[in-house]
Formats: structure tokens, C-alpha cells, sequence
């Protein structure tokens, strides 16, 4: 491989998102090299894709290119590959480019889409977990009204549901976003098409949306998805999908297209651990991060299951802990370097929060907790600061600001076209 | 065909660029259904392409959806199509999307790009019609250097070099855009990398760039280009391209991934005409616009070869032939509809401009004649003027003032995967 050698110990760190960002940066100007693979040449702000899936951003507004976030850091290599295997044996990362050697590896990989093993869901299902899988999701929301209108009465309906499995952050916002569409633009868009027939549906296993959230939130998230038209379907399950028929465990089927699929992740596993060290899709790690049965080997973030005596079942998986498990394993690894004794992680908490649409957002801080107008302003403030990169802040205030005012959505475009 | 019916005549207009959208916004509240077909369900302002395959725009700013342009215009239909015939006898044009009537057809379905035959060139080299190519354009060129970080030294040349053919305007503006890349922004993004051993040549057979521009601009621009460190190669021409090497005329090789074309266009001609009223891949059409042989088909824009007292041997194939033409023509069915004889068309020449880089730009109005930084202020006006859209102009004008200041571009992003 073709990366310079160093006199400083290399941290290999596999993924570019949070976590990976976070020790990145805790690590910069240290003594160690530093070397990031990730398949992308940049960072998602995956909480945003799915406003790039309902026309509201730009994907460029929520990627950011990874070398120019690292542009001025010493010693810093990035390299876009697949990672195959990790061999701890030898302290060797084996990629689509070649091998690749650590003093200490970092796994942030993330996770990916848990269709729980249902294949129809797999094939047909739309996800939402990539820039592109965004950009395909809104393709194919407006490829079916373009289809629609070529279609019989009865075909149009399968068209215009669009039914969301999993009441997460992730299905409650597309939900509330696809309403607004819903309500404002398409009308206009389709005059021969009566939108009043379009469909929204969200389908939750559980018995309320937003589960993580306080009830207060919880509920009150419920209200605003019904205000808004959405269909919510509480205690109900998915058995299969096949492209124009979702089938409830029920025995109930709806006639829909089209599936977003919201329900589940599962870990981004790499070969060459054994089974033992895997609970769940995560590795297992001590409150330092390492990975059980390893020396040099940590993982951060979703990735990662770490106990902690204020999270006994392991930390919820969510950009806040990757971000403060990189910042942690950062001056972690640097202590060590010192020849000094690590610390011990604790999540700090600083609470969650979910938007459902215009002045509709719940925020939990704590014992604080409120909804509407100023949790919405809050949401929206807080996802603008966490953005990467001025031109990216500048240019979504902009378009959020523009979406406000007019009631529009600017990027309604059918660019890569969905085929099925 | 689903479109509803209508006491008015129908103009089916087949293509959304320049020249439909004019002829569209003509007939608006006049005594016409207007139905518009595009295979996109966008219009792109395809001179600012080049700007986003070298990550200074996101395509979202160039494109603009068809249906909202139009969304308050009465008797307005859009449909996303692919039009495979059309049928003079029985006044229809048949699509994949069923067949479609009309009582005139306007026919403005632009150019594409011409290979004059070169097979190899056709399957490797790299386009710039669409947002999708330049997309992938972007992509390949990003793609490139992560590449040549893992190549051997001999290999690397290869990867970094980008030839590209034809010193028209997009030829000229693509080679300047792509050598602020390499002045500005690569080096940071790969320190691992010696930026300055990529090339960019431009490839022309005639003996000057930006031909059909005055003397003065034209030399203006070879200077420009050569200042930015482009290659310019004048007199020569392409014999063939086999992905790895290009092979010109002259028997001399050129070891390189990637060939840019940007040589040369041809009509989208549709089949269902004779070819004696096909002049060079243009529809031959009278100073009415109306397609020889017919009585109520109309070409108008890069489509139609006209013939006038002042352009005798056929108009430049620019937006604004394709602009006046749309206008004119709506003018003139009005005018049929109302009893009264339609006039005959002239074109009004602006001017014209090309921009090679910051401060550099060159711009012809009649006699006059300007260079340099004026130049390119006035083509960056031209330009953010002409943008459909108020979203668009105020994303492009914010990125433009972004990159100019911060001499940086946003977009390096690789989202869709060329490989080859």
C-alpha cells in the first residue's frame, strides 16, 4: 500500500462518518499517523437524508468531501476502499486496494439496513442509509406520480401509498416531510392527478412511535403525524412485501409500490472476529473501547456495544455517542502514548429530539421538555451548527429558509432514474 | 394517451430545453392546450454543465423541474417520455408512453453528442450533455486521483492526464475550469500526490479555439488557457481511443484513462421522416419554422437548420436561436389561429461569451469587444440572469461568490460510481 511511512504509530481508522470524524480530529497534531478508509470520498450528515429524499436539500448540502475536511492536518492519509478483512494476527487490514498495517485500528463503520431476514423487503424495499439510496427514494416518489397518471383508477392508488415501516426519528420525519409535500406541492405539480388519494402510512411494531422518547413526546409526535394526514399504525407487523402487495403478519394486505423501509439497522461487521465477541451486530467492547480479545483494536459508534453504569444495556445508537466515543478513544490513545493509564467512557446525554414538519418538533432535554414552534426552531438550529462546513450551513439555512417562506421544495428532479 | 381533453388545439411540444420552454411560455392564456414530452422531468441549463462535472455547482442549481416552471399555466400538460415516432399522416406521435395527437407538433428536441463514428470513442470517452453525464464526469475525474494514489509512477500519468477535444465553448470552459482545480484545490486534497505532473489538453482540429468568436477573442482565450497551464494543441485530430490511449491522427499517442469529448454535435432526429428534409442531422424548416414536406410540424432551436438573409448557410446551434425561435413561433401560431399570415423569422445576435477562469472570460457584442475581468463579470451576470428560477440564481450566485472568495469548490463529491 501506498502510504507514506511515518516514524509515529499509524491509527487506521475504517469509516468516515461520526466516530471516525471525531478521533480524527482528537488526534490531530498528536503523535501518531493517522490513515481513514471509507468506500465514499466523503462524510454523510446521515439525520438530513431524508430531507434530500423529499426534495427539501441537496445532496452536496449534506456530503462533505472528507480530504478537504482533514485538508490541513499533518500526517493525515485518506484512501477510498472495501474493507474485507481485519487480521489481528498480524495487525494487517485487508482491502480492495491492498493491505494495509495498524498499531491501532478504530471500527467505525456504522450500520446498515436489518431487513431481519425478509427477502421480498430486501429486494423491493426502499432504504435510506446513503446519498445515494436518498437520491433513488426521491426518484422513484416521483417517478410514481409520473406513472400514476398513465394509470387506471385502480392501479393509481398502489401508486400514492406510501407506506414507512418503523416509527424511529428516521420514518416519523420522512412521514411528516412526504405530508408536506402532500399538502403543498404536489397539488400544483399534479393538476391532473387528485393528490387527495396519495397515502401515508407508518407502520410500528411497537405501541408508540418515537419509543425512545419520553411519552410526552411521544404522544405528541402521534398528534402531529395525524394532523398532517399520516396514517399511523401502532402493535402492527410486517410479513412480506413483493413489489405491488405488502403483506401485515395480520394476514391484512395493502396494494402499494412502493416500501420505505425504516424498521432496523444491523452492524457493519468485518470478518475475522470470532462469534464470540459479537453481541447482537455490534462488537463488544470494554469502557475504553477496545474490543474484547484484542490489544489494539477499538470500535466506536453504532458499531460498537458498550455497558456503562448509567447504560447497562449498552448505549443507544445514535450520532451523539460516536461523536463523544471518538473525542474519548482520541485522548484515550494519546494517554496511552504517555505511557499513562486510559479512562473510562460515560455517555453524556443531551437528549434527543425529532421533527415532524413546519413548526411541528418535539424536544427532549432532560427534565426539559417541549414541543411545537420553538422545538422546531430549536431542531432546525441544531442540525444547521452540526452541518460540516460553512458553504454547507449557508446554503441549507438558505434553502430551509426559502422552503418556509414559499411553501416549495426546490429540487424536485428525477436524476437517477429507478427502474423496476 | 391520459392527457384530457380539450375544446383548444393541441401543441405538443416534444423537449423541455431552451427552445420548448420559449414556445411553451408563448402560448400561455392563449387559445391552445399546450402538452410539453421530455424524457427528463427537468430542464437543464446545459451551458453551466462543465461546472458541475468540476465541482463548482450541484446539478440541483442547473436543473430546474418542468412542472413547477409551468404550474400556474392553464391548459398546461407535462409528461416524462421517450418519443420512438412520429406519424405526419396520422397527425400522432407515438412514445412509451402510449400514442399522443396533435393539431401542431413543435419539434425541439436539441442535439446530442456526435462520435462521427469513432466506435472506441463512443464506448470510453467522457460526455457533457446531461446532468447525468456531467455527473459521472465529475465522479471519473475524482475517482481518477484516488486511483493514481495507488498507481506506479508510470501509471500515474495516465490517470492525470485529460485530454480533451474540441476548442468550443464547453471544450474551452471545461480545460479552465478543471486547471483552477489544479492550481487551487488538489494539491491540498492529495499532498500524497505531485498535482502538478496532471495535464489538461485541449484538442482541436481547426487552427484556433472558440472558432466562431472574433480573431481577438479567440486569441484572448488561447492566451488565457495557455497562462492556466492547459496544453493546447491546435491542427490535430483524434483517430481513435481505447480507454487507456488516444491515438491521433498524426500517428502519435497520447497514454491516457480519460478523453473528454467535446467535439461535436448531431440532431436527436426522430424516426418518421423522409431523409431528403434532414440537412447534417437538422430538420431543414422555412422562416416560419415549419418542417419541409408538412403542414403543421414545426423544428425550432439545435434541431432545425433555417435559413435567413443574414445567416444564409443555417443558424449557430446557441440558446439564443433556440430561445428567439420558441418565442417567435408562439407568435406565429397565434397568429394562424387568428386567420392572419405568420411572418418569418430572423435572428438577433447578441453576441457571444466564454468564460477559461477567474478574471479571465471573453465576450463579443456586435463591435464590441471586451476581455478579462469585465468580461467574466459579465458573463457570470449573463449567466445567473438567464437561471430558471430564484432559488437557483440566489444557490448559484452564493456558490460562485463562495468559490471566488475561499477559492475553493464545494461539490468533490464521488456519489455516482463510474467504473471502468
Amino acid at each position: 500500500m501506498n502510504i507514506p511511512e511515518s516514524e509515529f504509530k499509524r491509527v487506521l481508522i475504517i469509516g468516515g462518518g461520526f466516530g471516525g470524524l471525531h478521533i480524527a480530529k482528537g488526534l490531530k497534531n498528536k503523535n501518531f499517523q493517522v490513515v481513514m478508509l471509507d468506500k465514499n470520498n466523503y462524510h454523510t450528515f446521515q439525520p438530513l437524508l431524508y430531507q434530500v429524499a423529499t426534495s427539501g436539500l441537496e445532496p452536496d448540502s449534506i456530503a462533505y468531501p472528507i480530504r478537504k475536511i482533514f485538508k490541513s492536518q499533518q500526517r493525515f492519509h485518506f484512501r477510498m476502499a472495501n474493507v474485507q478483512r481485519i487480521d489481528t494476527a498480524e495487525n494487517v487490514v485487508n482491502t480492495d486496494i491492498g493491505d494495509i498495517s495498524y498499531d491501532y485500528l478504530v471500527i467505525a463503520t456504522g450500520t446498515t439496513t436489518n431487513f431481519f431476514g425478509m427477502k421480498g423487503v430486501e429486494k423491493y424495499a426502499m432504504t435510506m442509509k446513503s446519498v445515494s439510496e436518498a437520491l433513488d427514494l426521491r426518484s422513484l416518489i416521483l417517478q410514481n406520480f409520473e406513472k400514476a397518471l398513465l394509470a387506471t383508477e385502480e392501479e393509481q392508488e398502489s401508486y400514492m401509498n406510501f407506506p414507512i415501516v418503523g416509527a424511529g426519528p428516521t420514518g416519523v420525519e420522512l412521514a411528516g416531510a412526504l405530508a408536506e409535500l402532500k399538502n403543498h406541492i404536489l397539488p400544483a405539480d399534479y393538476p391532473d392527478l387528485n393528490i387527495q388519494r396519495m397515502k401515508i402510512q407508518v407502520i410500528e411494531m411497537q405501541d408508540e412511535v418515537l419509543k425512545p422518547m419520553s411519552e410526552k413526546a411521544s404522544k405528541k409526535a402521534l398528534n402531529y403525524l395525524q394532523e398532517l394526514g399520516v396514517d399511523v399504525m401502532l402493535n402492527k407487523s410486517v410479513a412480506s412485501f413483493d413489489g405491488n402487495k405488502l403483506t401485515f403478519q395480520s394476514g391484512e394486505v395493502l396494494e402499494s409500490k412502493t416500501l420505505i423501509w425504516a424498521a432496523g439497522v444491523k452492524g457493519n461487521i468485518i470478518d475475522g472476529f470470532p462469534e464470540s465477541i459479537i453481541d447482537k451486530g455490534r462488537y463488544m467492547v470494554d469502557r475504553t473501547s477496545k474490543v474484547r480479545g484484542t490489544e489494539n483494536v477499538y470500535a466506536i459508534g453504532d458499531i460498537a456495544h458498550m455497558t456503562t453504569p448509567l447504560f447497562e444495556s449498552g448505549m443507544p445508537q445514535v450520532a451523539p455517542v460516536a461523536n463523544q466515543q471518538g473525542d474519548f478513544l482520541a485522548k484515550n490513545l494519546i494517554r496511552i502514548s504517555n505511557g499513562q493509564e486510559p479512562k473510562l467512557f460515560e455517555y453524556f446525554d443531551k437528549g434527543s429530539m425529532a421533527t415532524i414538519g413546519r413548526n411541528r418538533a418535539v424536544v427532549d432535554m432532560g427534565k426539559i421538555k417541549f414541543q411545537g414552534t420553538l422545538a422546531w426552531f430549536v431542531w432546525m438550529f441544531v442540525h444547521l451548527i452540526s452541518l460540516v462546513g460553512f458553504r454547507n450551513r449557508v446554503v441549507t439555512f438558505f434553502n430551509w429558509s426559502y422552503n418556509y417562506f414559499s411553501f416549495d421544495r426546490g429540487a424536485r428532479l428525477i436524476i437517477r432514474k429507478f427502474h423496476r
